[in-house]
C-alpha cells in the first residue's frame, strides 16, 4: 500500500481570467509555489470556489495540473457534489490519475437528511468507483454545507470500508467535535485533518494528521513548519504567530482577501477576480488588508 | 410575445430504475398524467430530486420529454446550479427546446453571499444565454437552499432585465414575504407562484399567478380546479379540502411519501425508489400513509 498523505494542504485558490474562465496557467503556477513551500494540494475545496466550477472544469484543471508534472501523490481533489453521478465521475477520474485521496463533501442540497441516506451516498460512490486505490477523506463543514458527518456515520463507514475511508477534514470550527473524532478513531489509522491551522498544534498533540486550511494558500511555509516541528519547545509561540496572520484575513471575506493578497505580492491584477456569487473585496478594504498584513510582517516570499 | 405560463405546476417526481438510474419511461408517463389533469410541468425542482441529478441527466430527460411530444410551452425546468457554467448550459438548452420558462435557484453552496454576488450570478447567466425568449422564474426556497432572493434583488433584476425576469416561486412558507412581493411587483406583470397550494387561494386573491407545489404530483386535478375556480363561492371549502390532503403527506418526508402514493395507486413497486441522500419511507409508515389517504377519500384517478 502506498503511503498516506499527511501534513499541511491548501484548498488551492482557483484563479479566473476575464469572463470568469478558470485560469489554468496561474493555477499551475500557484500550485508549484505551494509545493515548494511544503504544502500539498487539496484542489477543489471550499476556498477553491470549487462549487462554482462545473464537473468538466474540474476534470480539465486536474488534468492540466498532472500534465504539468505535479506529483499526484501530493493531490487530494474535492469530488463531492450534490449528485451521485457527478461525485462518482470526479472521484473515478481522480483515482485514475493516481491522486493520494479525494476530499468528499456529502450531497448538500437536501437538508435534514438521515445518516442512512448519507451512508448510502458514500457507499454507492465507493462501490461504483470500485477501485482499491481509492482513499476518501470525509469533508465535515456544517457552517457551509449545512449537512454534516456524524461520529456514528464515520463508524459505520469505517466498518464497511476500512481501507477506503481514510480520514476526515473537520471544518466545524468546533474543537470538541475534532477531539471526539480523534479519540474514537485516530488510533486505528483514521487521519484527522483540522480545517484551520488554529487547531493544528492541538490536533498534532492528540494524534491528528495535519491541517487543510484556507490560509495555507498565503502563509504556507510557516504553517508547514509548525507541522514539521510541532514537538519543538517554541511550538506554542509559532502557533500564536500563525493565528495572528489568520485573524487578519478572517476580518474579510476569506477567499477574496486571499486572492487580493496574492495579487499584491505577485503584482498581478488578474488574481483578485472571484466567480459569482462571490465578490471581490472593496478597494478600501483591500488597502486596509495589505497595510495590516505588512504591519504584521507578513510576506509571500518567492510567489 | 408568447403567452406566459400560469396556473398550477408540479415539480415532477423523478422515478429511478434499479441502480438509481433515471427512468425516462415512467417519467414521461407521469408527465402525461399531470398534463391531462391540467397541471404544467416544473420538472427538475426540489421535489424532483433534481439536485441529485447530473447536468447530463437533466439534459437527457428533458429531451426525452419533448421527443415524446410534450408541449414545451407547458414546461418550466429547474436550471439553477451551484456553478454558473452549468446553470448557463441547462438554461440555454431549455430555451432552445422552446420551454415556457426556467425555474432558477441561486447558487446555493456558499452561504452569507451578498445581493451583489447573486445579482452578478443571474445577470451573467442572462447575458451568456443571450436569448430574448428566456423567461426566468426566481426560485426562493431558503429552508432548503439557505440562500434566498430578497425584494431588493428582485427590484434590481427587474430594472435591468424587465422582459426576462418573469416571476418567482416563493417557497419560503412565509405568507408575509409572498404578500410583500405581490404588493411590490405583481401589478407590473411579475408572476408570483406560491410554493404550496396552501397559499393558492390567498395568492390568487392578491394578484398571483398560481402555484408550483409538490402535492400537485399526486392531487393535480383538485389543485388545478381551485386555480380555475378561485372566484367561486365554495373556493374556501375547496382550499380546506386541499389542505387536508397536503397535511397527510406533510407528516412524512414529502418526496418519498408521494412516490409511495404513486406506487400504490399505480400498483408499481418500482416507483418508491429515491436517490441518496434521500431514503424511502419505512414499510410501517407506508401502510399508515396509504390508510390515512384512503380514509380521507384520496384517489389518483387515471394514473
Amino acid at each position: 500500500m502506498t503511503e498516506r498523505i499527511k501534513g499541511v494542504l491548501a484548498p488551492v485558490l482557483t484563479p479566473f481570467k476575464d469572463g470568469y474562465l478558470p485560469d489554468a496557467e496561474r493555477f499551475v503556477s500557484h500550485c508549484r509555489w505551494l509545493l515548494a513551500n511544503d504544502v500539498s494540494l487539496a484542489v477543489f475545496g471550499t476556498n477553491s470556489e470549487a462549487n462554482s466550477l462545473s464537473e468538466n472544469e474540474r476534470v480539465d484543471l486536474l488534468e492540466r495540473l498532472v500534465d504539468a508534472g505535479v506529483d499526484p501523490r501530493r493531490l487530494m481533489p474535492g469530488t463531492g457534489c450534490c449528485s451521485l453521478t457527478e461525485t462518482v465521475r470526479l472521484t473515478s477520474h481522480a483515482v485514475k490519475l493516481g491522486c493520494a485521496g479525494v476530499l468528499m463533501l456529502p450531497p448538500f442540497y437536501y437538508k435534514g437528511v438521515t445518516d442512512e441516506g448519507l451512508y448510502r451516498s458514500f457507499a454507492e460512490t465507493i462501490e461504483r468507483v470500485g477501485d482499491k486505490r481509492l482513499r476518501i477523506y470525509l469533508y465535515h463543514i456544517p457552517p457551509v454545507s449545512q449537512v454534516g458527518i456524524s461520529v456514528s456515520l464515520i463508524e459505520r463507514l469505517l466498518k464497511a470500508y476500512p481501507e477506503t475511508v481514510a480520514g476526515i477534514k473537520d471544518s466545524s470550527g468546533d474543537w470538541n467535535n475534532t477531539k471526539a473524532v480523534l479519540d474514537q478513531f485516530s488510533k486505528t489509522g483514521f487521519d484527522v485533518f483540522v480545517g484551520s491551522e488554529t487547531f493544528l498544534l492541538a490536533n498534532m498533540r492528540n494524534g491528528g494528521a495535519g491541517a487543510i486550511s484556507a490560509t495555507a494558500n498565503v502563509n504556507p511555509a510557516k504553517i508547514a513548519a509548525l507541522h514539521r516541528e510541532w514537538t519543538s519547545p517554541d511550538a506554542d509561540a509559532k502557533q500564536g504567530r500563525l493565528d495572528n496572520v489568520r485573524k487578519i484575513f478572517a476580518k474579510y471575506p476569506m477567499i477574496a482577501a486571499m486572492k487580493r493578497a496574492v495579487a499584491h505580492w505577485k503584482t498581478d491584477e488578474d488574481w483578485p477576480r472571484v466567480r459569482p456569487p462571490l465578490v471581490e473585496i472593496a478597494p478600501r478594504d483591500a488597502t486596509m488588508l495589505i497595510e495590516e498584513l505588512k504591519a504584521a510582517g507578513f510576506d509571500m516570499p518567492g510567489i
